[in-house]
C-alpha cells in the first residue's frame, strides 16, 4: 500500500498539457448535434453551417447620410463664392424609384435608396438650404455617401463560418438576409455528480461531518459558462453501487460527466473500477502536476467524458477552469477561448518549480495584479474574492512584481 | 431652416461625457423591484442585500488534506530515523465524532471532521504505512492541515454586499450557508422600438428602399448583455401619430426605451414633440460629439430612460455601447464595467481632434490591435469581424502604432 499512495502523489504525473494531449488521444468526442434557433435565442450559441449571402446586400445603391442625392456632374464648377444652386424637388421616400432630373436635388435619409440618375450625397450640413434650393459649394465626386451594390456584404459571401458564435452583429447580419432562425450546435447536457457519505443537498441541515454540496452549484455555474446547457446535479454515495447507479445513469443520459470530489483516492478506486466494467477507454489520466487540482481524473465512456474533481472547492474550480474549456470546446464545437486579460504582477505570484501553478488574483482598475489573501484550497471564500487567476508555469518558482502576466477570468 | 441643420450637427455638442452628467443631472430612476430566484438561476444577477454569514465555515475543525489525523503532541519526537508509529484505529467516517486516544490515529478524508482529540493531520503520502500502523518520520505543529472554526468563513462576516453581480463562486459559498435561493434586483424590461417607414419586419422581403429591422436584432443581444431581462420589440412608422402611441406603449409598459433610427432629424422632432406632451424631463441631449453616434438622442419621461440611436447599424451598436452601460446600470444596480482588456496598436487607429471617436478594431492572440477593414458606419458587416472598440479620444487625431490601448469588448 505504501508504494500505491506514493505513486499517486509524487513524480512522473503529466503536466495539464500533458494530461490534455493523453485525453484527447484516447478520446474521440460524437459527431455533434444541430438545431434551429431563433435569433432572438441565438447569442452565444456556436453556428452548425457556414452563412453565406444570397443576395448584395445593398441591393439598390443607398445614401450613407442624411442629406440630399444629387449628380455629381451638376455640381462640378460649384465653388465657395460660386455655389451651385440645385432645385429641391422633394424627398425620397420608401419604395421612391423616381429619377432626379438634371438640376434637380431631393432630401434623402440615410439608407434610402438612391434614385435613378443620382449617383452622389451631400451631406446636410454642408449646403445651404432654402425652401426651394440646395447650394453647394464645391465639387462631389461620383459615389460620395453613396453605399454601392454589394459593397456592405457581396453574394456569395462566407458571413460567418461554422464554429462561429454568434455575437451581436453577426444576429443583425443575418437579420438583415431575412434569416428569422439560425442552425446551431445543441449545447451538451452534463450531469454533475456530487460523491461522497458526507454531502448533503444545500437545503438540509448538515450533521456534523457533513456539507452542503455547494461545489455542485458553483460547478454548474463555471459549467454553464462554457456553453453547457443542462447540468442535472446527481449525488452518489461512496460505495461501488450508488457510484455505479448514478455514473451509468449520468453518461447514459448526458453528453459528458464531471465528479465533484470523485478524485481522492478512495473515489478514485471506486471509479476505476466502475469505469473499468464500461466501455473503453476508461480512465486515462488520473493525477496531473498541477496546483491546485493534482487528484484530478481524466476519463471516457465511449464518447462521453469524464472529469474527476478534488473536493476542495477551489481546487475543483480552478481545475475545471484550465482543463475544462478544451474537452467542452469539443463537445459544444466553439473554441477553447478562455476570456483573459493582460496585467502587472504588484506582488510575487508563487508557483512551484516543476508544477503547473493557478494563484488566484485580484486585478485593479489599472490592471494590477494581486494575489487573493488567505488563499486556501479547502476554502469557499477563496475564490469569492478572486476575479480570476494567472498561471505560473513549471520553469519557474514565481513570478516577480513589475511582470508581465495573463489573467484568466472567472465566470 | 439653415439654423437649424448647422445648430445641430456642428459646434457645441456635448462629448460622450458631458452627455452624460447632463442626462443624470435631469433623469433619476425608480427605486429597483427585487425578486427571489434559486441559486440555478443566480449566475450572472445582482445582489439586492448584503450577503452575511450566520455560522462559522466550517462549523467544526475539519481536515485540510487526504490524510491521517493525530495527536501533535504524540509524534513530537518523531525523527526520520526514528519514526514514530501510531495504531490505526480505522477511518473517520461522516457524523462520527469519536475521541481519538493517545498514541492512536485515524485515515482522515479532506473536509471530514477531526475526530476530538486530533490537531493536526500528516498527508498521505508523508507516512508510512502499514495495516496497522502509521509512521511518522518527524514533527508535526499543531493545526496543521486543520481548517479551524471560522477560518474559511467567520459568522457576522459580509461575504457579498448588495450590488454585488453574482458569480460561480459566490453561489457556491451561499450553497454551503444553506442558502438555496437569493434576493436579486429584478431585470429591467426594455421597449426596443425601431422607427422609420422603410424598416420592415426580418421575415419580410423588402421592397426598393425597405430594409429589415436587423438593427432590432443586434441591439436587442447588445441589451441583453447589459443585463436587461426582457426586449420588446416594436415598430412606429414616421408619423407622430404612430410614434406617440408606440412610445407611450413602451414607456408605460418598461424600465426604459431604446428608439432605433430614432434620432435622425426628422425623428427627433417628431419624438421631441411626442415627448413634450409626457412626464419631465423630456429630451435632455441630442447630439453628442463622438464618432459613430452623433446624432444620439438622452431623453426620460419620468423615471424611464428614452435612449435615440442612429438607423446606421455600426452607430447604433457602438453608440449604445457607450453610453448604455452606465444607464442600465442604474436601472440593473450593478456596476457599470465593460468588459475590457488591454492591448498594442499594430496600426493607426484614426480619431479626429474635438470629437470622441470609437474605432472597431479586431485583436490578435497577441494582443495585437488593428483596425477593421472597410469600416463604414452604414455596413451591417463592419461590426462583425470586430473584436471590440478602441476609444480615441477628442485631445488627439489618432493612436499610433506601438501605443498601449484599452479594447471595449463587443458582445
Amino acid at each position: 500500500m505504501i508504494a500505491q499512495y506514493r505513486g499517486v502523489y509524487s513524480t512522473g504525473l503529466p503536466l495539464p498539457d500533458e494530461a490534455l494531449s493523453a485525453f484527447f488521444e484516447a478520446w474521440s468526442p460524437a459527431p455533434k448535434h444541430v438545431e434551429t434557433v431563433s435569433l432572438e435565442a441565438a447569442l452565444g450559441r456556436v453556428l452548425a453551417r457556414d452563412v453565406r449571402s444570397g443576395v448584395d446586400v445593398p441591393e439598390h445603391p443607398r445614401s450613407a447620410m442624411d442629406g440630399f442625392a444629387l449628380r455629381a456632374d451638376d455640381v462640378r464648377f460649384a465653388r465657395p463664392a460660386q455655389p451651385r444652386f440645385l432645385t429641391l424637388v422633394g424627398e425620397v421616400r420608401p419604395g421612391s424609384r423616381a429619377a432626379l432630373a438634371e438640376g434637380t436635388t431631393v432630401r434623402i435619409a440615410t439608407g434610402a435608396p438612391l434614385p435613378r440618375g443620382a449617383d452622389a450625397v451631400v451631406r446636410l450640413e454642408d449646403v445651404f438650404l432654402d425652401t426651394s434650393a440646395v447650394g453647394i459649394s464645391k465639387p462631389v465626386t461620383s459615389g460620395t455617401d453613396v453605399i454601392a451594390v454589394g459593397e456592405d456584404i457581396a453574394a456569395g459571401a462566407t458571413l460567418a463560418p461554422c464554429g462561429t458564435v454568434l455575437r451581436a452583429a453577426t444576429l443583425g447580419v443575418l437579420a438583415a438576409l431575412g434569416r428569422e432562425r439560425v442552425e446551431v450546435y445543441r449545447r451538451p447536457a452534463v450531469a454533475l455528480m456530487s460523491t461522497g457519505d458526507e454531502v448533503v443537498p444545500v437545503g438540509a441541515s448538515p450533521r456534523t461531518g457533513e456539507v452542503r454540496d455547494s461545489n455542485g452549484v458553483a460547478l454548474a455555474a463555471l459549467l454553464r459558462s462554457f456553453g453547457v446547457e443542462t447540468v442535472t446535479a446527481v449525488h452518489a454515495r461512496d460505495d461501488i453501487a450508488s457510484l455505479e447507479h448514478t455514473l451509468a445513469r449520468g453518461v447514459d443520459a448526458h453528453d459528458a460527466v464531471v465528479l465533484s470530489g470523485g478524485s481522492s483516492v478512495g473515489a478514485r478506486d471506486l471509479t476505476t473500477a466502475v469505469l473499468a466494467k464500461r466501455e473503453p477507454p476508461g480512465v486515462i489520466v488520473h493525477g496531473v502536476r498541477m496546483k491546485p487540482g493534482r487528484p484530478v481524473l481524466l476519463a471516457a465512456s465511449g464518447t462521453r467524458p469524464i472529469i474527476g474533481l478534488p473536493g476542495n472547492p477551489t481546487a475543483a474550480m480552478l481545475a475545471l477552469m484550465v482543463l475544462g474549456p478544451p474537452i467542452f470546446a469539443k463537445l459544444t464545437g466553439a473554441p477553447a477561448a478562455s476570456p483573459s486579460s493582460g496585467g502587472i504582477a504588484l506582488e510575487p505570484l508563487v508557483g512551484k518549480t516543476g508544477w503547473a501553478c493557478y494563484v488566484p488574483v485580484r486585478v485593479d482598475a489599472g490592471g494590477g495584479v494581486r494575489p487573493v489573501e488567505h488563499f486556501c484550497s479547502t476554502f469557499l471564500s477563496s475564490l469569492v474574492e478572486a476575479d480570476g487567476y494567472v498561471y505560473v508555469d513549471p520553469s519557474r518558482a514565481s513570478i516577480a512584481p513589475g511582470e508581465s502576466v495573463r489573467v484568466y477570468r472567472l465566470p
